[in-house]
């Protein structure tokens, strides 16, 4: 059989940053050292343009210049629709912006950017834990426009998003998740065994770099919530944040201080942890910041009591994991664990997303 | 800004099964409950042809037709070669084999069918673990053709080969692979503790349908061995099956006898088995049974003595293991866990592949 061969593909792909902070600066090293092979896989990236919040720069769009990207170009006032209608160029070309900001503002430009055929990817869960409807708007614009990817909203470059959409698109059904999506929390509850006040492991997280500059808004298990939204809607469920039933280990006297305040007053939350602990201990049993979601559409972020033959109770100290249970994985769940922060794995889980999205450009 | 809108795909993609065994129904089943979802997605899938080993149909392509899918058309002598041409039509439509049998010859054909721009999917690990220069004929002709994907072939539906994929394309860099790429053996070496000799548990596993129907296929390890191989591969690792240290749990004497005969001589499983399992307790320890590859390309599937506290010690009972240590994730490797066999989820593997396939494809 004599069948004729085909031929590769060439494709353009521009490509503007809004955020380059730890992770848009990571990204961008892994972006430029990348360049070369993914021009010999046939993927022209070209890097034009960087925003942050108030100063913009714009590449000329020169490959030329590109090797020289976050060299001595220029910076002018951030302009983001002089930014985002510089990196769409004429549409003779693929565009897409990747924001690692952390920003609302941003998240509510999707929808518009997107229906004119600028793919978007992010890092950042305000899209998809913000506004239900906003979401809805931002999916509508992707079905029609360009797509939208945010695999490192939930566990940074651990395989989530794309693993539960696979499942589903496959025609599983989701029945429960089950995970520790807080390396901090993990951290804490590991080595919590009564022999240091739980405050002196705060401060401990907190010299390593381990928390949030503000150590409650880990504590406060919300950013746990807004990944649990996430793939609750990725399941077709209209879940909100509000729906979720949060155990914050903040006391509501801890809350009120400001952030310096709070960190000398870090001893109020010894006591309820220690009562947790004790009701854990007297069981056998261990306690492990958990996030869940059942079939019923029940969301909770809680301290759990569990036995020590639990998954949770293994895994390694930082480590984030996710677990699905589906239809087709009813008797034994499908798991997922690593680190789930930092810069770097963050980073890539932008890049995969990236890279998925070029995969399906038409060359033009 | 106003920024013009684009609009939603339309893709049309014929689609020939190879291997119509329990893997290759179950695909047939969930493509045809999945075709009026992908349909209103923007994917007309056509399956327009079925070849066992001696006989095949080939639909009109109809989609009239294809409603009626698996029912009374009919038979006829397979020829691959006329199947083949058969899907790929006139070239007007994206086409696609999926190759759900267990045949080296159909792995022989990949290269030819890739460079005429039909894409593969396949559970089959022949092409994957077989013959290097094989492979890499495969790899030249899907680099300018048409697509590879085989992401089955590693623990069925868990996502592991695009994982690893994922972390190589954005920059990161292998240093280690370990893992239980055994269901049975991950369920042998959990359930036996002493109480029972090995060889009873072996037969406990065969009338469950946890082992192939020869339960020495499962005990020689060679099916972990191809697994490892198809990853150490994926990272670009020169790697064949003979230079995997396989360590068989058969004996040389049950080796050497049919079927029938190695089961009822199962018992010379047990000396050995024991002595091992003897070896673990003294040291408070447990038998697992692990595949590994480290970065000097040493590769070995064998009986491990773990510590109780080593992640693989607390799996579920038939749960396969996979975990990527690289660069980013070198403190605390990447892990992904849960069944990796069965009809169902094996299927799904294969579909993930076939809508990553359908996502790029251009409008025809």
């Amino acid at each position: 059989m004599a069948l004729p061969t085909v031929t590769a593909r060439q494709r353009v792909l521009a490509v503007g940053l809004i955020g380059p902070g730890r992770v848009g600066s990571a990204l961008l090293d892994q972006l430029r050292a990348a360049r070369p092979r993914l021009a010999r896989g046939g993927l022209d990236l070209r890097l034009c343009g960087v925003a942050a919040s108030r100063r913009m720069w714009l590449d000329a769009d020169d490959p030329e210049l590109n090797g020289r990207f976050g060299g001595a170009q220029t910076w002018r006032p951030s302009n983001l629709d002089e930014f985002v209608a510089h990196v769409r160029g004429d549409g003779s070309r693929h565009a897409m912006l990747i924001d690692c900001s952390a920003s609302d503002a941003v998240a509510s430009r999707y929808a518009e950017w997107l229906a004119a055929g600028l793919h978007v990817v992010t890092p950042n869960k305000q899209a998809g834990s913000g506004s239900l409807s906003r979401l809805q708007a931002i999916r509508a614009a992707s079905r029609t426009g360009a797509r939208f990817r945010y695999e490192a909203t939930v566990c940074a470059g651990l395989p989530v998003v794309q693993t539960l959409r696979d499942l589903l698109d496959t025609g599983d059904e989701l029945l429960a998740v089950e995970g520790m999506f807080s390396g901090t929390l993990a951290w804490l509850c590991h080595r919590y065994d009564g022999s240091r006040p739980f405050s002196a492991l705060v401060r401990e997280a907190h010299a390593l770099g381990y928390t949030e500059p503000d150590p409650r808004d880990d504590l406060s298990g919300m950013d746990v919530a807004r990944k649990l939204v996430i793939l609750a809607r990725e399941a077709g469920w209209s879940l909100s944040l509000d729906d979720v039933a949060v155990q914050s280990l903040v006391p509501k006297t801890l809350a009120s201080l400001s952030a310096e305040e709070a960190m000398e007053q870090l001893q109020s939350l010894d006591a309820p942890m220690s009562a947790h602990l004790a009701r854990a201990q007297i069981q056998g049993c261990v306690l492990r910041h958990v996030a869940s979601l059942d079939a019923k559409g029940h969301a909770s972020v809680r301290l759990a009591i569990l036995p020590a033959a639990h998954p949770f109770a293994h895994s390694r100290l930082t480590d984030n994991i996710v677990q699905f249970t589906t239809h087709r994985y009813r008797d034994n769940p499908m798991l997922v664990q690593g680190p789930g922060a930092g810069p770097e794995v963050t980073a890539a889980g932008v890049f995969g997303d990236l890279l998925r999205i070029a995969e399906s450009l038409e060359v033009r």
